[in-house]
Order: C-alpha cells, then structure tokens, then sequence
C-alpha cells in the first residue's frame, strides 16, 4: 500500500480504503469478512486485518499483531477491557459496552441493559464470528440474553442482510427499565429503534436536568423521553414530550410511571415542527426547551438541506423559550459539523428575534470513544443556549 | 460602517474593528471608554458603543437601544440577570459571575468567592465606571469585598494601567476557602494570577475525578491542586502534585489540609518537563494523569512552537500512565483550536509508543458563556484519553 497511508496506520488509523490497495483477483474474490495480513510497499507486515472486497472500507485493523487469532480468547480480552472502562465510570450494568474501532472491534456496537445486551455486528469480519462473539461477551459481563440489531445503516455497505433475532437466552417479554440519571427509562429491545435506547445523551440528559429544577419542560423528537424524564428526576415542575411516534411516547409515559413522575408529565404526538409552530400560536413558552431530532444531515449531500432544517428547529424553539430559559439543540448528523451547526443554530435563534449566550457544548458520553484519529467523526453535538 | 459588518452586529456580534469604522478626527480624539451611539452606512442607529481609539477593538456594544443609560441600575440589571444564572447551576457562591461580553458586560469578568468579588475592568469604558458597577455588584449579590484585579494581558491593549486594589471593603487576611468538588481550595485573592483561582475547570477536574477512585494520581502544572484534591476527594489513592510555583503549591497543601486529605497528597516543586522526565526515568506510573500547561499558543505567532510544547507534553505524560489508566491533556490557548490540540496530543501520545482512545472532550464550565459569534475563542480544552 502507498506510503502515506501506511503511516497513517502506523499512527493508529484504522482503515483502509479499496482506492489505496492492490487487489490481485484472488483477494478480490474473498468472502468478505476473510482476515489477511496487510503489508506495506515493501512487504513487512503491519498487522491483521478483515478485508471485505464489497466495501469501500477495504480492510479494517483487527490487531497489530500479523500472527494474531481472532477467537473466543481473543474477543474476551478486548471485552474484558471495553468492560473495565464503563464499571469505573457507571455504577448500574447500563451503557454502551463497545464502541466499535475504539474499543479494539470495528464496526462492532454492544449496548448492556443489565443482563440483556444487544449487538449490532455492522462489519463482516463480526458478522461471521458472532458464536465466538457472544460467548465470550457471557463469559466476560455474565449477561444472559444476547439479541442481534441489524437495522444499522452500514449493514448494506458491507453487504450483510437485515435480519435480527436472539443469539443467547430468551427475548425480553417486554420493554425494560433503564435506570440513568435519576429516572427509568422503557427499552423495547426487541423492537425500538436501533438497540431500544440511545446512551450516548446521557450527559447532555443530566446537564439540562440541572438547568431545569422548578420550571417547565419541552422535549421535542422526545423518543422515549430522554431529556424529559431526567429533568422531572431533577425537580422540573412538568415536561411536555412530543414525538411522531405513538409507540416512543408509549414507552416514554411507561418510563415517567415507573420512576413516579407521571403525574407532572404529559406527552403530545405529532410533526415537531407542526406541534411546535402550534405551541407558539397558542402563545405557550417553557423555561427549558430541548430539541433532539434525526440526523437531517446523515452525509455529505444532505448538508445544505439538513443546516436548514437546523435551522428551522432552532427559530421555531426559540420562539417557546421564556426569558431568561435555556434552549437545548442537538445534532446527531455526521455531516454538520459544530462550527457548522453551532452557526446554523445561531442564525435560527436570531431569526426568531432572540438573542443569548451558549453556556454549554457536550458531546456523546465518555461510553461512546472515538479513535482521535476518527474523532472528527464525533457525530452527536449537544449545545445549550441561554436566551 | 460598511454594510456586512453592520449585518454581523445585527445578528449579534459584539465589536467593531478599528478598519471597519470611518472615524473623523474628532472621534479620534475621544478618551477611552466614551460612550457613542454606532450608526450603520445609512445612519440609522445600531446601539450604544463604547468607544476606545487606542484599540483595534474600536468600539464593544454595550446596548442594542441607541438611548440607553450606563448607570447603577443598568448595571444592577446586568448583574441580576448574570446572578440568576449562576444560582441555578451552584448550591455556593462561588464561581465567575461575569464573563464579558457573554454576560452583557463587554471586557468585564467578575469572579465570586463567597462574599467577596474580583473585577478584572479589562475594557476602558468599565475601568472608568466602576464605581457604578461595584456599588451595583454589592446591592445585586451582597458581597462585601470587592477587589480590582489589573492583570490582564488585554489591559494594555485597552491603554490601562496594572494597578489593582480594594474598591470596596478590607483586602482579605489571608487565602479564602473555595468549596468546588468535594474540595476545598485556597485561594490567594489578592496576591494569586489572575483572580487567585481558576473557575473554568470545574466540570473537567470532576470528569477527571469521577475516573480516578482508588488509583494514582499525577497532577502536572498542579497550580493550587485542581485536579488532584478533586481527584482525592472523589476517592483516588493518591496524590502528587507538581507546579514551579513553590506559593501555588503551598496553597495546593493548605487546600489539601483544609479537605481533611493531606494525609494523600504530595507535592513536587520543580520545572514539569524535568518533572516528568525524572519520574519516567524512576518507572512511576500512574492510573491518572492529568497536564493542565499555561497557555503554550495564546496568539498566532506562538501556534506552531505551542503545538510542539502541547506534543512533547503528551509524550512526557503519556509513558507516565498505567496500562489502561487515563491522561487527561488541557490547553487555554486561544491559538491551538481543537483539532489543532487534539492532533497534537494524538502525536506526542504515539512518540510515546501508546495508543488510546478519547473518551471525553471538554470545555470550560458554563459559569463562562460565551457568544456564539465568539464561540471559536472557547480557549480552554480538555482532552481525555484511555492509553
């Protein structure tokens, strides 16, 4: 391979791109998911690698080690690992296990719910191991059921199918209680989105909560209350959750019942932007106002579009912020990045004739690494306004 | 003005560079800190500056309504609205009560230790008024004492005099008792940098605490122990602080005496590089590390030997953290942006022959907003890695 590239991995980078190899036809024609030794121009090994010729993802680094055997003992090290990390930061069996490359298994995603954790195997190389996989995730965490996620977006670029199912145990009879931040959270592990609950707020959760003590709530694209429920925990008087889909707001009001704070909660189902546009005719404002939507800008083609959108979120938001309220506006899109979405914020809420101070900026949280090669690829920005 | 800076003050920002205004000759002759009223191309008013010929900053807005009156009770109002930000983030009085032109009061910080302030008056038209403003401060938080810091860089820049003093009642008798943390940090209000205590770290020393229980702590550029007392508080074993300054590092004992965690904590006087290269040589390691450096790269000229300081930092640091231990990296200089410091840091950790993954990116804490249109001179950084 180049010898720019070559260096690149040296200093920890952990793919490699199709453009940068020389493929003979036999490598092209391997299964994808086969493990090779990747070498340099001048042929010395720089470690072991998965190769998926379907991907432009050529190859990613399983382990600097060229001679090393990626098998049950192998996983368990990485897992065992991965899990010393999360024990020092939670004190509950609740996080993101396994954040992919940084966390030593590419492309690979284990979030834990106690003793349910469900795995998204988003490369080949994991798809094909997932016996060896999941049993040295039981031997190492001691969880009992081990779903598969396959809804992953990258999936189809690696050319892996989109079927889930059980791998260990039994599938949970129903949703189950997260604990975080002081309230409990409903997880549909079986049929939510993704794995059933996004971690990576928890931060920004318990920062907004410290904000919201005694004051009125709006979490919008409220998935199964995040934001909300925290900021309840925290000794909000009210949060109104709005979302489009009955069956979140259906699991975030099981959530607010189970941690006791149903009765200050309340929910409303609908297009954000329309429930909003209709909260400001009704001239209703809140001292906390979140908003969490969909990456409107997943990747590169959809910047314009999705900074708009951002926009539009931002000056319909701000318009419900009560003076002296904070707004909280994230972005969960690849491609916007903070300056960018920070600026598209800031134009939405003086478009709404309002003016104020960011006092925050919070990333995912500290389950979620990033490789600081890859970390401009921090895709979750979480910033926080006073207005 | 010319028309697309008057767009930028419109949409919030809040100076105007000495090129960008036609100044006659009579406005040339004005005293620093008059105050005028900003009229855009077509002479309609835009706000009340204040204007400083001396300045490349030549006027800082200081009220979007052109007849504004700077008084006490303009103040006052400032201040009220500044205080109730921070009484809903902190049970003490303690913390930066004013950051400049975040908090409506350009080149002004006020920092709170209880009931006494520090005013660092960094902008002439606030050096000139500030007998309004202390008597405004006493009546809107109580306090008692009031200090005027005269450090700031950005004085000079401003054609301000170095003198501090007391503006309102007695210079303490000694370091006053700071509670952040768990901890209790002495600081010398009259006689430390700055304003004898750096509030901004705070939500980063408890990241950085929350990761040590149990283990090992080295606090380099230890200052008066912000990471380590944290640290300790939060559970760590131990404690070794190392700063060139033999005062800082007395304040360091005391804040550790006063926390009832002496019996944890160390102290090592001595230039950091040569600290951390003796402790190399030794073998130590520790299960945290933190480097908290002065501002390597506080302007453009100083970026590039900055970046090489932030790097050979990283190396020293890195070879001093345990197998699985944590190197927390900090950097306040307004230069070395984010990216900047992080591929630094990235380097220096890879010449140390390690590798790991960021596992959080923080900033100052939210007692230091900024203005979005500013928000690129979020100065400090910190950078927490898993090696």
């Amino acid at each position: 391979m180049p010898r720019a590239e070559a260096r690149a991995i040296r200093h920890g980078f952990p793919w490699v791109y199709a453009n940068e190899l020389v493929l003979d036809r036999r490598t092209k024609a391997l299964a994808p998911g086969t493990l090779a030794v990747l070498e340099d121009a001048e042929r010395r090994p720089m470690g072991l690698v998965a190769v998926n010729p379907l991907s432009k993802i050529a190859a990613r680094m399983l382990d600097r080690a060229p001679d090393a055997t990626i098998d049950e003992a192998w996983f368990e090290a990485r897992l065992t690992r991965a899990l010393a990390h999360r024990a020092r930061l939670y004190e509950a069996p609740f996080y993101r296990l396994v954040h992919a490359e940084a966390d030593g298994l590419p492309g690979v995603v284990i979030d834990r719910f106690g003793g349910a954790a469900v795995i998204q195997p988003n490369a080949a190389w994991a798809d094909r191991r997932l016996p060896e996989l999941v049993a040295a995730l039981q031997r190492v965490t001691g969880v009992t059921t081990v779903l598969k996620s396959a809804t992953g977006r990258t999936r189809a670029l690696e050319g892996l199918d989109a079927e889930g199912g059980v791998l260990a145990g039994e599938r949970p009879g129903g949703p189950v209680a997260v604990p975080m931040n002081g309230a409990r959270y409903m997880a549909d592990l079986a049929g939510g989105q993704k794995t059933g609950l996004f971690y990576d707020q928890r931060p920004n959760h318990a920062f907004a909560a410290g904000l919201a003590r005694g004051g009125r709530v709006l979490d919008v694209f409220a998935h199964v209350g995040g934001f909300g429920l925290a900021a309840l925990a925290a000794g909000a008087e009210s949060a109104l959750a709005v979302d489009g889909s009955a069956a979140a707001l259906g699991l975030a009001r099981a959530g607010a019942e189970e941690s006791g704070l149903a009765a200050r909660f309340e929910t409303r189902e609908g297009d954000a932007f329309e429930v909003m546009a209709a909260l400001g005719e009704e001239g209703e404002t809140f001292d906390l106002v979140v908003c969490d939507p969909p990456a409107f800008a997943p990747a590169k083609p959809a910047l314009e579009a999705g900074l708009r959108a951002y926009e539009r979120v931002a000056r319909l938001a701000a318009g419900l912020v009560a003076e002296g309220g904070y707004l909280v506006l994230c972005s969960c899109s690849h491609a916007a990045d903070l300056a960018r979405f920070r600026n598209a914020s800031a134009r939405g809420i003086g478009k709404a004739g309002r003016r104020g101070p960011l006092v925050h900026t919070g990333f995912a949280g500290p389950d979620h690494p990033l490789l600081p090669q890859l970390a401009e690829s921090g895709y979750l920005k979480a910033l926080v306004f006073r207005l």
